[in-house]
């Protein structure tokens, strides 16, 4: 018999009774039931119940055992009575009567629990991770992970993927975030820096002439602390491909990610239909460029509508340029109550407020009437000329939110969100994706200035021409990839001729020998033979954080840092040797 | 049609002729026969051959392509005629008729060539390596790592095995090579590392309850150049398992390993019997721990046969302790030219030189007779005796070392490579694998102090009570897998017992303390609770180099960094912006 175990804890059923079977594995919970004792042994695959009375030479061994002590069991399998049987276990038909027993791994006592399900802080679930993991819903969390990543890397083959490993010790490259540094002993005072993506490589590896690549990609990024990402580094799947426009990107990937959500997300919809919405328009009807599908309200502006109304507060914001009236219809709102607390969130939000109007059941029987002070101030038919074109009625709401479009979007986004979700017209139990195109390439920075808004490796459409013109006209091949309010991918067609990459970089403020200098690796090989390419990445913590329904990314995670980018159970970062700093041509110097 | 391409370069054959089709790639070659345009276009996938004549509307556009240039051609598929397939191309029998052509991607004078086999110095290749890649080795040498991962991930899954990916910004971890420092900005003065590899948070995982783990894991080691590994980073296959003996780690990895080669080496046999060696039987038969047993050739101690006989220096050496003499038996080198030219290479090697006899047909015509000074030092009675021990005959040789073997050792182990290799005796075209097991646990460092020899996390073999002897007498369950002379795997059952770890540590000078500060996580967690657990690890490049059969690991690296770890193309490492200096609280110290 092997040395440890004939069988997993998740091994036996009826069909092995009478056999003599040897089980190792952690101690999950021990019950004294009268001189009998009730063991349960799990393992990474299961749990089986041990039992063992006096009679059985191991009993004064295991009287003694502790949770979480590691042990090897020696056995008879035995059948359960019908009542005893536990159809939620695998082994639930049987359990393991002990006849002999080794200790192979003692546990002190727990700082922590692992059966049961108390919330522990997080500094002790850190500290202590490896007996957090051994808990079901991490343990299960890391399973996912696992699994999610084996079926995107099997899904990527499919489609004639090539799997290539780009270099994690490379240059600074600054594409918007802080990089890690990493000094250099051979070249003292020079150093390397951790990618923040593979971007240069990735689209170096298209110039080299391979067609499909892809990597599960780790990424790094010397970020202030967020609760939604990890302080220092993440994976993404990273994609590129030759010769492809947009939509073939497009193709290649929904496959992948319908699939994997499909897969592990059984009892969920996953819907098929990934419509194409424009930047601009994602903004005006969701008030966001990752809008969350599951709710079916669109806002629409109602601007002409209040123009030189009795409403002075929209009349006159009216009067200026740029501005607009947006309403947020609220089918099943109509109620002051409803609008009130709505009212009350964009308050908190910091918002003077949002008008309203509602329509119910008129007080004299009449039909229906359009209630609230701006219905008031505006007048029955400006009211209901507002009702036709938002398609409401009885027991209806509309909120209304005025100025510059940039000022309440966001807000006006988030008002969506919560009226779909009190209404409870955001569907449930579902996963609802678009891709948002048509990104502007540029935009107007708080100085005044003209800067990439996105991404500026991107292909502007209309290429080399279409730079002549108003550079906030320009829209790039830019695209991401919303889901439930997410966002889960984001990408682009490339700008692969340099005489357009130094005319995109111009008109954002960067001189030609600036962009040689940042990005020289990649605009040298797009001067021999660059072929056009595009790709995406996506977020391989996020993807499993929606999988797994967790809203922090500590819980997809097996060792993560904590939020002030600490390993509390490894003890990074750490003051250096003396003798490693001087090897570095290094002094540390006092904080300012 | 769509925009680039209805077809790869690889895609078209007979049943093709006559269709319309577009094609996208580079320009591989262009010929021009009289009036005829021969263009070879490439792209990931093949080549097919493009011709257009003075016919066409293309033809004056054609002219002017030069090398390397992207370029998307329309056309009609014709079929060659019989004389002119070529069966060498999967595309051979057709070539299209280029009716239109777009330049995609122009490119400048080239550098180095991509099409033909010109030999360019390793700073042009690595500042153009886009282009290097383009060439026909390099590109079918990231193909074959590519799918060699490809292939390892698929049979690590299917015996089991979960991938978990573990942290790269981590603690600093005295694992004998020279950390890599990244510095933390959010914490002044304090150092995250780059992991030397994923020991520790492997073992981590065991303990927290997952039962198989694997990972292609990149490891990082500040080192100073050689020309057979990477400068910074290289990936290794990361394995360990739960309740395991060394055995059943052979069980698992045997098949992957094997599986690999016999997959990747189509033409090269693969031997399944992989031997057990102890690790004192392989450095005495083959004078190293890896061993190259595709050399039948076996050394063998012959001390007896010098002791007190007329060749005065072996003799006198044997009466110093810890001496020993060793012969490389080699059959069919019974000429004194082969004889000496061996001689000679020992003494290129350091050496005094290598005693020999060997055996050829007697002047006389008598038989047999043993020549060489040896033979005439020791007499024929003892010649004899150990040509029977080495089992030679007329016509084969042998040499002999003498000294204490450390001393010697590793040249007899390339004086029998250089032998197996002169005489044939080296099979060609196969690969032959042992596992090199019991590793001795300790040695004696130069200045007398007893250290680990190899990793001290492994399990002392006999546990804590064979650490109460001498430790010099320890052996370690730690093993290789050597391949054709090199080592592809190193592994080891872990010490998973907190009390045998300190012994083990103390024994080799470390106090109880300064392991709670080495490796302070991993100790505390084989407090709560640790199973039996053991793993190994296999070079990634190394495997890819044997397959490729390429002696430079930068023939099998998508971007590796030259000798000196610098990165020609992207500009790494670089010097650092003040900036980013202040923000480090760093500052560079000039070179003592």
């Amino acid at each position: 018999m092997h040395a440890y175990r004939s069988h997993t804890c998740a091994g036996l059923n009826r069909a092995n009774v009478g056999q003599d079977v040897r089980l190792s594995g952690w101690v999950h919970r021990v019950r004294d039931h009268g001189g009998v004792l009730f063991l349960d042994l799990r393992d990474h695959y299961g749990i089986t119940q041990v039992i063992c009375d006096s009679d059985s030479p191991a009993f004064a061994e295991l009287e003694k055992l502790r949770a979480e002590w590691v042990v090897c069991i020696d056995g008879r399998v035995k059948g359960r009575d019908a009542a005893l049987v536990n159809p939620k276990l695998p082994t639930g038909e049987i359990e393991v009567y002990a006849t002999g027993m080794t200790v192979l791994g003692a546990a002190d006592e727990l700082p922590m629990p692992v059966f049961g399900d108390v919330d522990y802080p997080e500094e002790t679930r850190l500290t202590y991770r490896f007996l957090d993991l051994r808990r079901e819903k991490l343990h299960a969390n890391m399973m996912l992970r696992s699994n999610v990543v084996r079926s995107i890397r099997n899904r990527m083959w499919a489609q004639g993927f090539n799997e290539f490993q780009t270099p994690i010790i490379t240059a600074s490259s600054p594409e918007g975030a802080r990089d890690f540094l990493v000094p250099s002993r051979l070249h003292p005072g020079k150093f390397y820096a951790l990618p923040q993506a593979p971007q240069q490589f990735k689209q170096l590896i298209m110039v080299a002439g391979f067609d499909r690549y892809f990597q599960i990609a780790p990424c790094f990024r010397d970020e202030d602390p967020r609760a939604d990402r990890s302080p220092t580094d993440f994976y993404q799947l990273d994609i590129e491909m030759s010769f492809v426009k947009q939509e073939d990107v497009f193709a290649a990937v929904q496959p992948v990610v319908q699939g994997i959500f499909e897969e592990f997300a059984p009892g969920k919809k996953v819907y098929a239909d990934w419509p194409l919405i424009a930047y601009r328009d994602s903004l005006l009807w969701y008030g966001s460029d990752k809008p969350d599908l599951r709710n079916p309200i669109r806002m629409q502006i109602v601007s002409d509508h209040f123009r030189d109304s009795g409403f002075a507060i929209f009349a006159k914001l009216l009067e200026n340029a740029g501005t607009e009236v947006r309403a947020i219809p609220a089918p099943g709102g109509g109620s002051r109550k409803f609008c009130d607390r709505m009212n009350a969130f964009a308050q908190k939000e910091g918002l003077p407020g949002m008008g309203y109007i509602f329509w119910r059941k008129a007080e004299d029987g009449s039909g229906m009437e359009a209630a609230g002070p701006l219905a008031k101030n505006i007048g029955p038919e400006r009211t209901e000329a507002i009702r036709l074109q938002l398609d409401l009625g009885e027991g209806d709401a509309a909120f209304f939110l005025g100025g510059k479009p940039e000022n309440f979007e966001a807000v006006a986004g988030r008002a969506r969100n919560e009226i779909g979700r009190e209404l409870g017209l955001t569907e449930q139990d579902c996963f609802k994706f678009a891709w948002i195109v048509d990104f502007p390439m540029y935009e107007k920075t708080d100085e005044g200035k003209i800067d990439f808004s996105h991404n500026p490796f991107s292909m502007p459409q209309g290429g080399l021409e279409a730079l002549q013109g108003d550079p906030l006209n320009v829209y790039a091949y830019q695209y991401d990839l919303a889901c439930n309010g997410y966002e889960l991918i984001s990408g682009g067609i490339r700008n692969h001729k340099p005489e357009i990459m130094f005319k995109a970089f111009e008109l954002a403020g960067y001189p030609a020998l600036e962009v040689e200098k940042r990005f020289g690796g990649m605009v040298k090989a797009f001067k021999y033979g660059a072929p056009p390419h595009g790709g995406c990445a996506a977020g391989i913590d996020r993807i499993v954080m929606l999988l797994a329904d967790e809203a922090n990314i500590r819980e997809v995670i097996m060792f993560p840092m904590n939020q002030r980018a600490e390993d509390l159970l490894m003890g990074a970062p750490s003051e250096p040797l003396n003798a490693q700093l001087r090897e570095l041509n290094l002094r540390v110097v006092p904080k300012e």
